[in-house]
This record gives C-alpha cells, sequence and structure tokens, in this order.
C-alpha cells in the first residue's frame, strides 16, 4: 500500500503560486514569516504526520473510541496530536500574539492541518475543536474568562468543544432547551442535554471546556434567546485547582467512520451543580456561534478535500502498478498474446482518477482560498477592502463546506472503482476513505441547510452586491486567461455558465420577491451543486493560468505543471457541462417536492 | 426502528398491473399457476424473510462471516436459507418440471428473491449462486454430471458458486491461467488459485460445487481457449460416499459491507488430486459463462434495487416520524412558536425521498422487465417472437445491472442525509445498506465493464436492430401514454431525449466506423448514465400508465396510486434532465481520458 497521502508539491503550488501566500507574508501582520519559515513549519507538520498520525489511521478505524464507565477512551494519539502538535502550533498558529497565538497567515494554518487531516482525519478534530472553542473566549467573552482558560487550550493541554445539538432539536437551533439559570455569583446553573457532540470526552485530559448554547429563564423564543457559555468540564479554582463542575458523558454514538473522532452525548447539571459563564451579551449567542461557525464550514471542507486527496494517491498509486486487461486494437478486439496494460492507461480508470484529482484539487484550492479571504479581511487596511473580503468569503463558504463533501463522496467512491473488487475490501484504505468522508455532508450544517443559506441568505445578500462581487472575480480571472491560446477555449466556457447562472436566478428570484421562499428555496440543493461546478472551474481556470504562467520558468517540472492542465480541462470537460442538466432542472419550476394539501409520498 | 424493508402492494402492482404477469400465467409452461399460487408463494417468501432473514441482518453485519481452520464460518441462517428455503424452492422456482424445478414464471421467481434482498442481502446469495452453477450444469453438462449434482443442489443440500477471477487477472478473463490437465479418466485435473468466489465455502454444507473456468493444456491464448468444469469440493463416489477432492479453502477477503456473505480465496490442486469434470464442449467455457452471466447480473441488479427498496422504506418512516424545523413564512422567516414540522414536510427532504422512491421502484420495474422478457423468450411460439425478446432483454442487461448499483449508492446515500447525524450512526440501519450496496457496481462485471458491453456491443449489435426493436416499445409506451393529458407533458419529454439519444449516437458512431474503438468507448460510462435516465424514464411512464388505469377501478388505494404518479413526475422532472448536461459531455468528444505519447496524470 502507497504511505503517500498528499503530494506537497501540489499543496506548495496552490499556497505560493495560485494564492500568491508570499505576497500575503509582506503584510505588517505576518511580518515575521517569509516562504522558508512557513515552509519549515509545514514541513514539521508533514513530519509529525507522517510519524505519528498516519501510521495509527487504519487501527482507529479498526479499534474506534467508546464510552465505558462514564468516559470515552480515545486512542492514545489523540494525547500525541494535543500535547506536541498543541506544542507545535496546531492549535494558535493563526492567533494574534497577544492571544498566545503565533500570528501565521490562517492560509498556512490550513495547509498545515489539511495535511494531518488527510494523514489521519479522525485525529485533528480534536484540536480544531478546541482552536474554535478558545477563539469564541477570546472573541467575545471577558479578559477573565480568557486569563482562565485560553493559555491551557492553545497547548492542548484542555480540549474544548461546540455544543450545539439537542435529542429533540438536531439542526433546528431555535428550539433549543438546555437552561441557563441566573445566580448572584456571577455564574449561571446550567442544566440540559447535548448530543453529536465531536470530541466531547476523552480518558486522559485534564479538562474540556465546553462552549455551549442555553437558553436563559424568559428569554424569548426561537433564535433569538439563545446565549453562549463557558461550561468546563471541571471548573477552575482561584487556587489553580480543579473542581467537577456536574458534567456527566451519558454515552457516545458508534459511526460508519470516523470512529476514532469520538461523538458524545453529554449532560450538564444532572447534580444541579453545573456552573456556566455567560460568554458576551446575553441572547447574542447564536451569532457569536456562527462566526465560529464559518471556520467550523471551511474545516468540513478542509477535512473532505484532504480525504478525497489521500484516497486519490491511494488509488492513483493502485492504478499505476495494477496491470490488467488490454486496450482495444483497430479491429475492436483485444490480443491475448499483448502485456497487459497497467489499468490506468485504460481511458475509464483515467476519467475516474481525472475526476478525482481535478476534484481534490479544486477542492484544496477552493478551501485556501477561503483562508485568504478570511486573511485579506484580517489585514485589510481600509473599511471599505475589508468589507470586500468579508463579503467575498461569506459568499463561498456554503460551497467551501459543501462541493469537497458532496462531490468527494463520489470521488472516493471512484477511487473504491479503480481498485475494483479491492477496493471494497478492508485490507485496502479506499473503503475506509469511503466510509469517512460521508459525514462530511451532514456535520456543521447539512448540505441542505448550506444550500439554503447559499441561495436563501448569501446569493440575496445586499441587494446581490455580493453576487456582484463574486462575479467580479470570476470575470477577472477570465479576462486574463484569454491572454493564453490553450485557456480561452475555456475561459470561453466559464463564461457562458456565468450566463447561465445569471438566466437561472432571474427564473428563480421572482419567488422570492412575491414571498413564496418554499419555492424559492426547494431547489437550493440542485442550485449548490449547479453553483458548485461554476465556482470549482473558476479555480480551475485560475491553476490553468499559473500553471501556464510556470510552464516558463524552472520552479516545478513540465509534467507537473501539465498535470494541472490536464485536470483543468477535465473538469471543464466533464464536470461543468453538468450545470446544463441542473439548470434545466430548476428550470422547470416543479412544485413536486411542495407539500400540499393532497399529499403522497408512500 | 421500523420494519418494514418492502412494500407489498408496490411488488404485486408491478407485478400484475405493470407486467401483466396474469397474461403470462395464461401460458402452457405455467398452466399450474394462477394469481393465488403465485401470491401464496411470495407470502410464504415474506413469512419466511420477516421470520428468518431481517431479523439477523443487523447481526450478520455485526458479526461477519471469517476464516478460520481453513473454513470459512458463517451464520447459521445460512443453513436455514439454503435448506428451508431449498424446500420452498427458492432455488428451483423457475426451473423445468423435468429438471427438478416447480416451473414458475422467472419474473414471479425474481419477486421472491428481491423480497429476500430487501430483508436482508446477505444471505440470498448463498442460494442464487447454488441456483446459477445448477444452471450451467442443466444446460451443458451431460446427463451424468446433471444427475450427479443438481437434485442436491436444488434442494440446498449442496452449495454451488462460479469460480471466475484470479489474483494475476482481476475482470480480465482472458489471462486466466488455472490449468485443467487431461487424463485417460474422463476427468481433468485441476490446479490453480480463484478470488472473490461468493459463498465459496462455509462450514456446514455438505458440499460445495465449483463451476470453474480454466485452460486446457495447449487450448488457445486469450478468452477462447477457456472451458468450463464441475470441481466440486468433495467428489461424490458411485456407492454415493464423498470424497474430498483437494479443493482448499486459502482465506477470505473481509469487506467494507455484506459482511455476513462471503468472499473466499480458494486453491485447487494443491496436492493434485483436485478432479475437475468438463461442461459441454472444449474452449466453449466463456460462452457458456456467460448465459449465465446475464442472470447474474440481472440478480445484482434486484439485489441493489432490493437494498435500495428497503433503506427508502427505513428512511421515509423515519421522515413521517421526527418533526423538526418549520415551514418558512412569506417574510422568509419561522415562528418559533409554531409546532415543528416532520421532516417529510421540508421540500429538500421529500426531493431526496422521492428521488429513493423513484429510483428504487423504477429499478424494481426494470429488474422485473428484464426476468419477463426472458419468460417471453422462452415461452416464444415461433424464433421470430424468441429473437425479438432475446435480442430486448441482451439490450437492457447492461442497463439492469448498473443503474440500480449506480444510482443505488446515490439514493441509500439520501436515505442517510434524510436521517441527519442519525443515518451515519450504527444504531441506525442507513449506514449498513450504504456499505452493502457498494459492492454492486463491482461484482459480475463494474460499471466500465457494463458500459462497455452497452455502447460497444449492444447498441451496434445486429447492425443496430437490437436498438431500434427497443426504441419501437419505447415509442409504443409513448404513444399509449398520449391518450392520458396528465401524461403527456411526460411522454413528449421522453420522445424528445429519444431524439437526443440519436444525436449523441450519430456523433459517437463514426468513431467506431473509422475503428477508434478507444475513443468510441472512452465515454462509455457517461453514455451508461445517460442512456439508463431514458430506460427508467420509460419504465416509470409505464408505471403511469397504469396508475391512470387503476384510478379508474378500485383495487388500490388513490393514496397509492397518486403516489406513484408523483414519483414518476419526479423523476422526469429531476433526474431525466440530467442527461441534457451528461449529452453535452459525449458530443464534447474530448480526448482527454485518451492515453497519449505526452501523458500526464499525478
Amino acid at each position: 500500500m502507497s504511505n503517500k497521502y498528499i503530494d506537497f508539491d501540489t499543496l506548495k503550488f496552490m499556497l505560493y503560486d495560485v494564492h500568491g501566500l508570499e505576497k500575503m507574508l509582506d503584510k505588517k501582520r505576518f511580518e515575521d514569516y517569509n516562504k522558508e519559515t512557513v515552509d519549515m513549519f509545514l514541513e514539521s507538520i508533514k513530519d509529525f504526520s507522517d510519524r505519528e498520525l498516519f501510521p495509527v489511521f487504519k487501527e482507529m478505524d479498526e479499534k474506534p473510541a467508546y464510552y465505558k464507565d462514564g468516559k470515552i477512551h480515545v486512542h492514545d494519539k489523540v494525547k500525541t496530536l494535543m500535547h506536541q502538535g498543541g506544542e507545535m502550533g496546531i492549535i494558535s498558529a493563526s492567533f494574534d500574539y497577544k492571544d498566545g497565538g503565533m500570528q501565521m497567515p490562517l492560509i498556512a494554518h490550513t495547509a498545515a492541518i489539511f495535511i494531518m487531516e488527510a494523514a489521519n482525519n479522525h485525529l485533528p478534530g480534536y484540536a480544531g475543536l478546541t482552536q474554535g472553542a478558545a477563539e469564541l473566549i477570546i472573541h467575545f467573552a471577558n479578559e477573565e474568562l480568557n486569563k482562565k482558560y485560553v493559555p491551557n487550550m492553545l497547548s492542548g493541554k484542555w480540549g474544548g468543544t461546540m455544543c450545539l445539538t439537542e435529542p429533540q432539536a438536531g439542526s433546528s437551533l431555535s428550539d433549543i432547551i438546555t437552561k441557563a439559570n441566573r445566580t448572584d455569583e456571577g455564574y449561571f446553573n446550567i442544566s440540559g442535554q447535548k448530543i453529536f457532540i465531536s470530541a466531547g470526552d476523552n480518558h486522559f485530559t485534564e479538562n474540556v471546556v465546553h462552549l455551549l448554547l442555553a437558553r436563559i429563564e424568559g428569554a424569548p423564543a426561537g433564535t433569538k434567546g439563545i446565549s453562549l457559555f463557558v461550561v468546563p468540564k471541571k471548573r477552575p479554582n482561584n487556587n489553580g485547582s480543579l473542581e467537577y463542575n456536574d458534567v456527566s458523558t451519558l454515552g457516545d454514538f458508534q459511526k460508519m467512520g470516523q470512529k476514532g473522532y469520538c461523538t458524545s452525548h453529554l449532560g450538564f447539571g444532572d447534580n444541579d451543580d453545573c456552573r456556566g459563564w455567560l460568554v458576551g451579551e446575553e441572547n447574542k449567542g447564536l451569532y457569536y456561534m456562527f462566526l465560529m461557525m464559518n471556520a467550523a464550514r471551511i474545516a468540513v471542507g478542509r477535512g473532505a478535500s484532504a480525504i478525497a486527496t489521500a484516497a486519490y494517491n491511494a488509488s492513483l498509486n493502485y492504478a499505476n502498478e495494477r496491470p490488467q486487461g488490454r486496450k482495444l486494437s483497430s479491429d475492436g478486439k483485444k490480443n491475448p498474446d499483448e502485456k497487459p496494460s497497467l489499468i490506468i492507461e485504460h481511458p475509464d480508470v483515467r476519467r475516474m482518477l481525472l475526476f478525482q484529482k481535478s476534484m481534490s484539487e479544486g477542492s484544496l484550492s477552493l478551501v485556501l482560498l477561503a483562508a485568504k479571504y478570511y486573511d485579506l479581511e484580517n489585514t485589510a487596511e481600509s473599511d471599505n477592502e475589508k468589507h470586500k473580503y468579508k463579503t467575498l468569503l461569506e459568499m463561498i463558504i456554503p460551497v467551501v463546506k459543501t462541493y469537497p463533501s458532496e462531490a468527494g463522496n463520489i470521488s472516493v467512491s471512484n477511487g473504491i472503482q479503480v481498485l475494483g473488487g479491492y477496493g471494497y475490501c478492508s485490507d485496502f484504505i479506499l473503503q475506509q476513505y469511503y466510509r469517512d468522508i460521508r459525514i462530511a455532508s451532514i456535520y456543521e450544517g447539512t448540505t441542505g441547510i448550506q444550500s439554503q443559506d447559499l441561495l436563501g441568505r448569501k446569493i440575496t445578500m445586499d441587494n446581490g452586491r455580493g453576487l456582484e462581487l463574486l462575479t467580479a472575480e470570476i470575470l477577472k480571472c477570465i479576462s486574463k486567461a484569454n491572454n493564453y491560446n490553450n485557456l480561452i477555449e475555456y475561459s470561453e466556457k466559464l463564461n457562458e455558465k456565468i450566463g447561465l447562472a445569471q438566466k437561472v436566478l432571474k427564473t428563480l428570484m421572482p419567488l422570492a420577491i412575491k414571498g413564496d421562499y418554499e419555492r424559492f428555496l426547494a431547489d437550493a440543493s440542485i442550485f449548490m451543486e449547479f453553483f458548485s461546478l461554476i465556482i470549482v472551474s473558476w479555480t480551475w481556470l485560475k491553476i490553468g493560468i499559473k500553471s501556464n504562467e510556470e510552464l516558463e520558468k524552472n520552479n516545478y517540472t513540465k509534467s507537473f505543471l501539465k498535470g494541472k492542465l490536464e485536470a483543468m480541462k477535465y473538469f471543464f470537460s466533464y464536470e461543468l457541462p453538468k450545470t446544463n442538466g441542473l439548470a434545466e432542472i430548476m428550470m422547470n419550476m416543479s412544485d413536486i417536492t411542495i407539500k400540499k394539501e393532497e399529499d403522497y409520498i408512500n
């Protein structure tokens, strides 16, 4: 079995060439970094992943995390990840110096976690949720909470989680009923249950800090009455000791994949002694959480891209080694005396590999673009610029979360198919990737929810100003691509599809205008698929431009760069055309999925 | 969790109304049967499945078949299936009386196995392969072999398998090297290894009869030098006792799904004492096997349809019980004081359920159509008629195998998505269906192979006469649908797509004519997807016609029939339009998947 789970050159090409990381490093915020120091960081992460994460990837699947005696027992490498990884900066890399971070660009931090996730997607989530929880405290909680919790979280000594989902509410956060009762002591008494809590507990971490949504007594119904609390498993006393805070682990969820990444069922306040500290203002919990959700959604897209990347490398390796079958000669027959071909020579296998390559590299580029927008927003020198990148980020986030997840399922499935029967066997790793990646389109907001966000909020926000901004970026790329003869065919195709998107929206928008939101959003998931294909084609056109530019230099092999151009052509020839069928579906304006008085699904 | 894995009314509607089984029962061959006796048979199978198969479905996944001490240990219910099921006729139902069968129409036999597969897809394969092996002996072997093996196989006392694949050859049967050395004793000495042998061994069956492909010394290279042999694990002596025939079980393959359906690695003749008896003539093995492969391919389509059906019923049940979220009102907001909706009321959930319903019922109808064509061929009263139905069967077989398998993966994935996080959890059954169904597009000829068969052989066979025949059937259906106002929109769409198919073929065929088979077949898998959507739309139009007819009678509830019409509309509105994008891909005539001198996938 191949040990190659990512192509490091591709990652660097995306970072430095496609997304111009060096230019970013020129900014004052990142003045302590240059290409060498960032590369050193990434290489140390790659070494760490090779040494500690990848070797236990299969084992973590075969010996899942489990619940026993009130605790979740996880693989020992979780400790290694949190402690050694924490020291290396996997939690704090992009945080401000003043908060104990390394003040590295998020795009570099993202690349680092991408490497780890490709090596072993069961592990980085423990650090990622800790990072997210710390970020919430840093941004919205008071000084005291910051001092008490953040340092131990950034070092990986304590874990962190996001506690949103409840048994009765599922994705519907407005139905949250976990209670927070006011006391005179500066804290609230918390009582309730949370489910599907990733990294919710483990048998060795000294403490787990939960960022929890709850409803303060008397708060308004729905999402407007939800507040955010810090609820540690053990509360730090003033003398530095830890006291049990009545947070109990009630069980776990055994899953089809990501079995080493535990999913817990937590109880708060079973003995009326669970304290929570309010983060920021009352009833603004969902607003705070949603700022964090952006990062979480990029993280899911990043993880799915990483799994699809690792799966691609595994099937590419197999296809390059396995001889089977022969080419058809011009009489449509095969000559049995001929040596068998490698399976990579069969067009159908090549098609599947090119899909895997274009899907996974396109996704990686998209994920890095989101991180870059974040960095640009964060380092903007004017409000205008800040707003621009914030808007661009908002626009692409649902796609960044969804495309790698949904297309990733298909991509890894193609990876299985490349191996044939072996792909389905436990001795080969493809089947694990297939099971692991399936969660991505569910957690942190399902594809249905992302699609409603895209069409219902993002496309329409600011009277369509976000869409205009994004379109302008795409048109800029198209006009640049027109300078290269070998790209004009593709830039024209992309341009045409922008026209098609406008046509689709022209058909759909009147529904929103007349207030028929249900029908307006009924095909949101189809729109997501349609829009994603256009966005990913744009990222490929950009990769195409950079590949052309680099062909005139000597930084990469010709083979490497031509491989990128091939993948671009594949995407435009085999993926982008699917927008045609999808547009037809939407413009049908069928009301078949709307529940009517007389209604039959049986 | 719901115990409903199929809708019996739907199955009967497909059998009697859509496919006119009663008319088939009028034929002389089936004179001993009428609707009542067939129903009794199906109901006994349903009872058996409820009682014996469904209850151990999850357990068989959790405790997979395993290899130990030279044997494969399978679940005890394999015995129940083979012995009790064998007595009920699950192996022999459609065989001739003269061969010990029940001479029932294959369409009824198919429906019976469909029920069992929906209940527990890990079990029926043991009987199915025994049936296939017996069929080969009956059709092609001499009287002596028939007498020796068939009765014990039809009763389920002995198992049977198909031994094709070898470690070095995979799907490329021309590279088979298992040897058959001639002796003067009427048998051949067999030596070699076979892998991926489903139901290849178990710890209790008295004997397993392998139908094995091997090469007789001096035979021509490639597929023209392959012969078929009966190679029992134990050879029956003339006194009726069994003697070990040097067939050893070398190991098994642990898989992502269908874990109770064992997959074995077999060795033949390790001690030079493995005897095989030639079936039919030398070097015709592949020809014989291919006749059987048709049945095996229908079986895979049937199994995939059954899994998708069971998954649909499980997610439909969940969607009807689980409240979550609310409808958007005309201001685009949700009212938190309103009672949560059932998730089946959300358009996105309805879309997924309608896909599951239309995919699984459309597939069932298609599988039954294949069985019906077989029955019509088998009972034809003229050569012309026989040839017609044989041709129609040949035409649809690759689609019957592939559509349920490929669309089934997506359908069950939608089923998971309906349940959200729970769908990914081991406590819910959807994730098992997702893992189980993934094998269907691999075994008995991968999707790539089916697609080459469809475009490379079936579409072009007899100078396109097969396609003409099939098109005539579709046009007949269209013209009948035109009698119903509520169907005209759909029959027109289908008609239009037939035109599109002709346009696509007009673009592709010149490649075949000029001998460029590699490019002609490069997009065969895309063509398969395209063609399948048209074929399944045709089956839905037929279902639409019958639903209209039945609406005027009282055999089914209105709700049941309108449900069928809704699913038909869904398929035409959301699935058939995808042909547009697929047609564009094919008509691009890209050569990107063809390996060229300068070639880059990296």
